[in-house]
């Protein structure tokens, strides 16, 4: 931590601020600059709070960390990168994971004729919810848990794996005795209990990024869980809010490679939220193969004009069989498989 | 809502989306215009929805609602201005409400010292947090329970209402039980969980803006709340999340008013975490007065230097008498009062 | 400048880096810490950018400037408020400025009626635009110089002092033989061909925020119209971009008060551009008041729903009349007057 | 046109806005719906304004354009694909193009050594800034016509064509003379007069997006040019300005996919400046191709760490000619060429 005193600092002042940061267990390490004094904290521990809190000591002009906050899931950490086990799948390794199916599970028959087309398309994961969160109290709000039964079906029939979002700490232990991922959504990446609750959940998280969540952020939150015992994550960037009404959300597939830069986790790409229009997922999935991914969780419904929810981002199964096919070369040009 | 046809939408296809208008409920109106057919989808429910979903249908280029989708806390409804109570004190009726105290309950010491100091001063409600979302699980994560009884000892002391934030709906019932008011805060804003628990809380809520919420998503998360049978709702403006960094969070001052003309809710403003910064809460303050709120929830704390959150936002006990001094003229000049 | 090493830097990098400082004429300065090195760059001078460059060093993890790069325009180094005079008008000092008139000069009519108006409520100012800068090509550009005449007569006729925007250098000449004081619009509040002209101008310069511009970034197109000759340099706030789409742009009213705070120029409030929206335009006034503006800049049009442009957000010349009468009182609880 | 009414408009207002849509030369079109009256105003012309300027009528609601208001870029009037030419090269074609150079032209060593690598390593255009539009005026701002000289001598010397930013109407000349294509950065984007200057260049322009523009703003801002005579224009996707700081800026490729969609002109995107990270370079590279651009923009410099701009963003002419080795079979998949 570096705090740089104002120009106008007295020498008690500066005093003050070695005499404080020795109290919370740190070093002071002054350098004395032409303009200002700025005074180095040397150390590690706990004590990034009470040495941010330095900022409200006279003569003080700011507080610059240097260090990140995150330590489990960060590559300095741990240089190699992790992979993610959902039975025999792994996420992470060579092999390019696409999970898919509805925004929500409506009925049977839309679940498992959507099921049974991506399986055959090459998906190796199903999505689909059955909580919902929304932003609106008077849209459909998931069929719960008879949601979480037809998902269950679903697998039985087709052997794909299933990921389903959970929304409340309350259910976690519910949704994991039927799916084999549990998908924390952006609007959830905060929710602190939920993401303790997650930490002896059993099951592996895709924890996706908040709307305006920061890298540094969404690697916190995968601290959380990981801190509380849970150390198979999954991120996915989905897009974030920005002034640019065009598109539901702006994808930061530049976030994707930083993120595999800068932690050992897994990385997806979620194109169907992070677009909100069918005609971007086709290219933005294939630029998420080129960016690095390590997988795409997509949204597909037989009929997309009838979905009760994100019907304008869904692809039909036979759009999602094309997309699959087309990605299979760049998926190899990056030394990965998808089947 | 508006469906706009494509310049080269076909017949049929104007001819399939009447109909499905039609199956949904509503009457379709087609205008032609010299580029292109619109069609109005008339009537009301809950098919919007679907209505959205024909955005999918082939020749669509756009689907425009017209309506607002929030109705219990809109101010079409109800053009009466709301008046919340806690107790024997209103908020959003003449009396111009200060709600203040540390970001955390810390020690017995430091929030009865507060508690006298802030209502000597003139606030009429003591903040505090027991249960803290903080971005770092490394970061102090509140005293819980033993937070709330810490508050419950300071309201009998001074005679000060109690507003503590829950973070997750199991603990609402218990927090319900030592708090005035529930404060829910920006990251929860749309845990809808949450929100639907706080129906049935028998507690009013001040319900904080997301860091990225649009107003049409604070509104729409108030209407969860009323929908689940809770009218008593108080909205809080505490900065949103743009690209400035020298400020914590940008204030939309101009929200306060938006929000006091389209809903009848009350509107309080946040201060502290709207600007990050003491020296600006004085004149954001005077600011959020003038411009039409009904209250302020403000930090404070004996010792902002020492504190283990959020020191550098927090007001002294001192500053914040200053504040509150200050502050008196131009409550007057809004026809408000504030002892 | 610090220049933080990463974890596993190697001696022959640290020393790299130090040889490098001493090479831009700065002195190293090394803190050898736990986990890493980091190394403080001592002196001033015009070495900012070669040291930003070591980013690219081997083994450097970051580089955090400390000082602010803008000088004449910073409170440090002048500490005295600056008075901008416009004759015998001050912008900066006790009295209140409010500037008001149409967003576009449309006919001798409009302009006279408005400039009669607003005189006889109060402005001090009259603001009209020749020049326009219009998102489309499609919409009215502006009359130019004939737009200029207008103006010089309504100066003529009522004793108001002229404010209009000059949209590129070539310009710079003729706006300042009719104009008191040249406005530099949002969206050229990077043209810095025009920035260096205005240094010449000889008149007075208004530089109004970009739409996405920092506060930083805003103090440094002033530093540039500075470093070129002209210290009459008034800042405007008037919203920058956000996600919110419910007003036209954020008005970011902390940004005044922490302007106010950092620099010593004066600094006005455009909240008609800063909300977009006419009913909005009355509490952010009397907010920018109490947050510490010096002045006003407000759009008023006889027939708002007649304007060839921003009718939504400009006043009548009537409601601005309401609107100066109640400034008056907010403006005297800041120690300043408004006649 | 859509104007919707409030809820409680009266039958003269409703009227009143009729007489208005006709009295603007457009027929309006009334759809009573169970809430409220929404009128649809038909025609085309150059109404826009005036209509949008209905929101200030009595009764008015809202006002929501339905078509698109540039015409002679989109792809709607025009289908077909649009190719721009330099000479014998063609953007928007079959071919790949990269443009490749320091930020800055610094000396002719540095320059020639630039020129030289990239042609070496496929680049078919060089770029290079000799009027540099500088955040601080402190910082380096180009060599100006000296520059200019330095970038012709080096298309003499290696075959490459030249791209050189233009940042004022009154250099436009000049620089044209240099030039094979002339950018406008993304500070000028909305610099309506330089737009309009470039209409009667006699060269083609490439348009950077600016910091906080819409894909419509871009959009029109390109019409501006084709309005004024010159339809030879290429779009540049360069990162938007965004609440993240882990990168310079958040490159939007989901925009490259939806301009290429709307718009026949050709897109490119420089990953140097949309990420400024030289390690994110290569990922977001490869991601463009993928995502469907005509071609890059990339930062080069033969010793980044010396650069006197950009230098953390700018590739080693090594890395540079590995990325466009690696490029190459992702060209393929495209079904373009890269020689």
């Amino acid at each position: 931590m570096i705090i740089a005193m104002k120009p106008e600092a007295t020498e008690e002042q500066i005093q003050h601020i070695c005499d404080s940061i020795i109290g919370i267990g740190y070093t002071p390490h002054i350098i004395r600059g032409e303009e200002r004094v700025v005074i180095g904290a040397i150390g590690h521990g706990d004590g990034r709070d009470h040495l941010q809190g330095l900022i409200s000591a006279p003569g003080v002009a700011d507080v610059v960390p240097i260090s990140q906050p995150y330590k489990l899931v960060s590559r300095e950490l741990r240089p190699m990168q992790s992979v993610v086990k959902l039975g025999d799948l792994e996420i992470g390794g060579p092999e390019f994971i696409v999970m898919a199916g509805p925004c929500s599970v409506e009925t049977r028959d839309q679940l498992m004729e959507t099921a049974v087309a991506v399986r055959a398309a090459g998906a190796q994961v199903l999505r689909g919810g059955a909580y919902k969160p929304r932003t609106s109290p008077y849209d459909f709000q998931g069929l719960e848990e008879e949601g979480l039964k037809l998902l269950a079906e679903a697998r039985s029939r087709t052997g794909l794996k299933i990921i389903t979002e959970v929304i409340t700490p309350e259910d976690v232990e519910m949704v994991a005795r039927y799916a084999d991922i549990l998908q924390v959504g952006a609007r959830n990446m905060q929710n602190f209990a939920l993401l303790k609750r997650l930490g002896s959940a059993g099951r592996p998280v895709l924890l996706k990024r908040g709307l305006s969540a920061t890298i540094k952020e969404l690697l916190l939150s995968a601290e959380y869980i990981a801190l509380n015992g849970n150390h198979d994550i999954v991120l996915c960037e989905r897009g974030i809010r920005t002034f640019e009404p065009a598109t539901r959300n702006t994808l930061d597939l530049a976030a994707v490679a930083l993120l595999k830069e800068i932690s050992h986790l897994p990385v997806v790409v979620d194109p169907s939220h992070g677009t909100g229009k069918r005609s971007l997922v086709r290219p933005t999935s294939k630029a998420a193969v080129a960016v690095g991914a390590d997988g795409l969780i997509v949204e597909v419904h037989p009929r997309p004009e009838e979905a009760w929810s994100d019907g304008p981002q869904s692809l039909t199964t036979q759009g999602f069989a094309e997309l699959v096919a087309e990605l299979k070369a760049y998926v190899r040009l990056e030394s990965r498989y998808l089947n």
